[in-house]
């Protein structure tokens, strides 16, 4: 891990990171992140996903095309041509959890597009469940794997002791699943 | 309240609300959110912040344009022309947070604006440090206050019983100031 | 009927009319247009339709989306606020029909806004079944029906003498129901 | 040709293919439609061909952009770069025909860029040409060809049995040219 | 004059200007810009825009689907619905002239949408000819003309005493229109 | 230099250039250009500048985001994905001068890229120094130097007999630093 931020030069000006002398290879991440809901709210949706499914179909394509514009968004981020985008859902009591997987072959990788694409499913949930429930909140979204490129592979460990509120965030709940996705499909609902 | 959710119609289809009968009034939302991430990487934005600001300055113009394009993002949101975008930051030890203002003369309100305009900024951040620091999360993205329009005001209370996991997201340290604003701004650094 | 095109002035050269002159008022606005598709492709769309939904489901978000930003693709077309966008489909036996409904309040109408949903849909079909079927033709995007403004109200007529090529089009299949909305639900799937 | 859309997975969720196995190879599509509309409207236009040209003119930069933007239409669409892109009219009597052919090198097809592109130029003169006829019919958009890929050249055969709404679409008027371009131009008007 | 920049807060950070509590009014801007190109170029524009007119087609097209997208470029500019759009050119020995007018009703001026109209029109241009001449110069973009709104009528001066280097971008040569439009037609070839 | 515009078909009808035979290159063009203003606004850019940058900062932002989106601009212009873009300004005493670097790897030149970004961090500028000097001049939009692809590097000189009215643009006053970057730092506060 660098210690300064690749995005600004020696005197601090942003800009974008040069990426022409990289060559392109595969690159796949992976980001995940939940929106926190009543259980009458999770539950209408829980209906909808087992009738027509339209909160979260609405849901997956916002995240996918999210994901192509991601350096329309992100002003420093490189543009690239996504190669795939599998957007997934879990709903829980009180919750739904999404998961985004973007694949590109290509000089630069694909974190910010799973991160924006997760971030845009889960904005569009809380869009489509805002009449229902105001207090809804987007949490946890962060990267939980990235593969290729010259810094390897990285996959999020369940704790991470240097960041302090995110034990907070994480609850300990012994319910709990974090992330797993070894869940109890009949329980936990995944679409 | 409602107990449905009003972008689906009776057979579970999606649709955008039909807005045209809705006198246009003034309205403003309220959302925030945070980055978490390591001190360290927190002590290289703020440097940055006191000497040029680049991060923070591009994670505005990100949050302030995003947000005027948020009918783009998330597919039943309808189309509004914002007034008004406010986007401001407070450093804290491990994290940075966002709070959007959006205000608007319109049929609609704005919170959609105001949540696109936080999870873009927070994205932003998250790009712009993400060489130093992979491990970052972004979490409680929020509606905070929203005015204007049928329903009235809301405002978000500090504990929220309804919803089970808010409670593991807010932290209960003494020293954690939520989103209040009047920490010492010599200490957390407003910017 | 105008005899002259006013998208060009006098000397023929394109503008943008200028709408501000004119009133806001309520303006609707109905397009249909159908995809013609082998019978076992259609047979595919349906059974997904009453499965999960989603090659409808997402080119209900595409039409939805592309009448939002139908001022970014067509060139002379101003911009304006879309209040609502309803779509819906109808699968025949060798078809799908899509309908889409817009509304606003503008100095301006939406006709081109409905067309072009219509269009984005039927388009988004074509996409999601073409790995089964490359010979499907996107035929009859017309606009059925325009409410509100000066020019008062327009529904379409099932026959239009002046337009020869359209009595080609129309075929006259007995069975064929041309866009009647009555059709018997169980046998034409309206979704 | 496949009997399953590879656009959703075995559960029937909507996903993007996932091209980044592919390697990339040249790739051409021509897509085809027509506009129907009144003689006089088409004389109007022609005549503005002749003289200024600004209708087609318009229509053609509108399908070459909306070529370009394809993949922000057609939510599972691959973003890819296009390397060419053709415009081209032909005026009929009571028709004006657009062919729109599109180059890349890429993992993946042109299909829907050539019939984005051709829908748009459509709706464009439908736009420019409504104050004089509303009565208009966009039909007949489909795929003429296409080359390269694994799945090797297609060609449009002129009469397709599998459709049989086709037949109905394809007037069997002897004077009728399909999409035959040796049309006598005098005749005709290439533009 | 105001002698702060008000899209600065107190602290110097970037902000929106709330327009919220502004009435709408009836505004207009009228900007103007030149291409510098040698005297060969000029022709082969000039020819073209005899027979077909296509580069100054393409570019006003260009000029008026920029100005709708205005508030999308410029980080703090205000949506509005632009009412119309007028581009026009003249073209002298050297140089290509575009002038953009763009007319509406709302709370806020359109000099950036005539402004950037007329920037995006001249770099359609200079795209265009760049094959023949790589020395092109884009100068002289300028606001001319604005009324509505609070501060009142604004025209621009043909000499302007404040900025030095304005009276070195004019040329003092005799035969220079500035941007007189009185202009023998025959000579400059107003389009 | 060609003698034609190979923007234009032999009949004078636009098209895009088809770059699919052409070999993917390192590719890299400089385009540079001012905005005009009085001493005083300048000024007040200036000490934005010093303090918290936010003028330039968003400027900077600008002209990244409008290189990333030219195609989307410029009609007949090819998409690409650029490498790097870098926005540098230099502050005179009544003048902001901006340059931008873009970098790619791809089969066509990045020049139009280049001239955009500088066209919109120039708008950017006007945009928030407007509400203190309406008088302001955009100028000098060039393109700097170019290098890779077939027809090798181009740099601009200073002078240029060719275009007429060019020594008109550059003034000959014995200040003047044109665009030479060896300028005392100290008086115009490289940025």
């Amino acid at each position: 891990m660098s210690n300064r931020l690749t995005h600004l030069d020696p005197l601090g000006r942003a800009r974008m990171v040069d990426v022409t002398p990289k060559e392109p290879t595969h690159r796949r991440a992976v980001a995940r992140g939940r929106v926190h809901m009543t259980a009458e709210t999770t539950a209408l949706v829980a209906r909808g996903a087992i009738a027509k499914g339209d909160v979260l179909a609405v849901a997956r394509v916002a995240g996918i095309q999210a994901a192509k514009k991601t350096a329309d968004l992100i002003p420093l981020c490189h543009p690239l041509l996504v190669g795939s985008v599998l957007v997934n859902f879990q709903i829980g009591d009180t919750w739904i959890e999404v998961e985004v997987t973007v694949d590109t072959v290509g000089p630069t990788g694909v974190e910010m597009e799973a991160m924006t694409g997760a971030s845009t499913a889960l904005l569009t949930i809380y869009d489509m469940c805002k009449s229902s429930d105001r207090a809804m909140v987007i949490s946890e979204v962060t990267l939980w794997e990235k593969t290729g490129g010259r810094s390897g592979t990285y996959r999020r460990e369940d704790t991470n002791e240097d960041i302090d509120d995110l034990t907070a965030v994480v609850p300990d709940d012994d319910d709990y699943d974090g992330f797993d996705r070894t869940l109890d499909p009949e329980a936990s609902g995944e679409l």
